[in-house]
């Protein structure tokens, strides 16, 4: 490599995630290319991005507010919550408009070899919100995983005992999908969620 | 979305090559969950690399010096210049670590569609030294495409004037390559550029 600078500049792209040296390289070349302002732009959307967003103080998810916008949206159901491990997830649920309830980031799963044990996960304040908010059902849309099962069965428990209604999001066949290439558990769980045509 | 920010961010990752949405989001949040420390980093790094890196007055390679550190080399050959497209391509050559003469980055090839005429690309640079270096090989290193063979043959009438061996680097299959995969024009290479076998 000819400058310290460029070497420098593909590594720190190197090191974000899904960005290989190829791709963290084009990228490299495609900034010096770039004007002074693109830059500057670049930069200070970074810098405040990290300065200003922060987590919403009831459900978790990330806001540049105290309380994220969809947690102070008053036209959103209120007896209905759905928990998600992750901010991403709530993006992928919103794009759906199907649900309009409100959420609870737990921020991750259950996975006692990676060291998260239930108190690492925002599992305190969603009984907090369980047991003061007006909540008659509670959808567990955490990723149908190993993991995932057991952080759900771990809830489920927890939340029975409001005598709350708790519901899992179901698994089974993708739309579009097709049994000769499902894997055997998708189709288990496609057959033991079948449900009835009226 | 729930924070404007967040958007900007994603937005701004977008823009770059090879970038699609998801991934954008995927290093968004990423940056999220960065230390302020790394992020000052990453901008920084940005910053520096567009402040410092120019061109190198004598082949056109990014450098952050007046002139590149294969420029200033004195253990490399002077009379054999590789003539390139891009500065991306000096470095997939010099990884080979095979040819240890000077290069001449031409900045793009002959494109008169795109706009790009001969007179927009470091031609007359390239002329100017091999007037004045002492020269006696020229290797067309230009990527073997449609524009990539019309600016090789337009050089190749340029710099024959000089009385100078013009060469083409070959090409063929690939290492590994099949027959039978490979597209007409590459086998109509591949047989004409044949060599005999000592």
């Amino acid at each position: 490599m000819t400058s310290l600078a460029l070497e420098k500049l593909i590594n720190e792209f190197n090191k974000l995630p899904g960005i290989g040296k190829k791709s963290a390289t084009r990228i490299a070349f495609h900034l010096i290319n770039s004007s002074m302002e693109e830059i500057k732009t670049l930069t200070s959307v970074i810098t405040e991005a990290k300065a200003h967003i922060k987590h919403c103080s009831i459900c978790s998810n990330l806001t540049e507010q105290d309380i994220c916008n969809i947690c102070s949206d008053l036209s959103r159901r209120t007896d209905i919550l759905c928990i998600v491990e992750d901010c991403r997830d709530i993006i992928s649920l919103e794009k759906t408009a199907t649900f309009r309830g409100k959420y609870h980031v737990l921020n991750g799963k259950i996975a006692p070899l990676k060291g998260i044990t239930p108190d690492k996960l925002n599992i305190e304040s969603l009984l907090i919100r369980i047991a003061s908010e007006p909540i008659t059902e509670v959808i567990i849309a955490i990723n149908p995983d190993l993991e995932g099962e057991t952080t759900t069965l771990y809830l489920n428990k927890l939340i029975k005992n409001f005598n709350i209604k708790v519901t899992r999001i179901a698994s089974g066949l993708p739309m579009g999908g097709n049994l000769e290439y499902a894997d055997t558990a998708t189709i288990s769980q496609s057959l033991n969620g079948r449900h009835e045509i009226y």
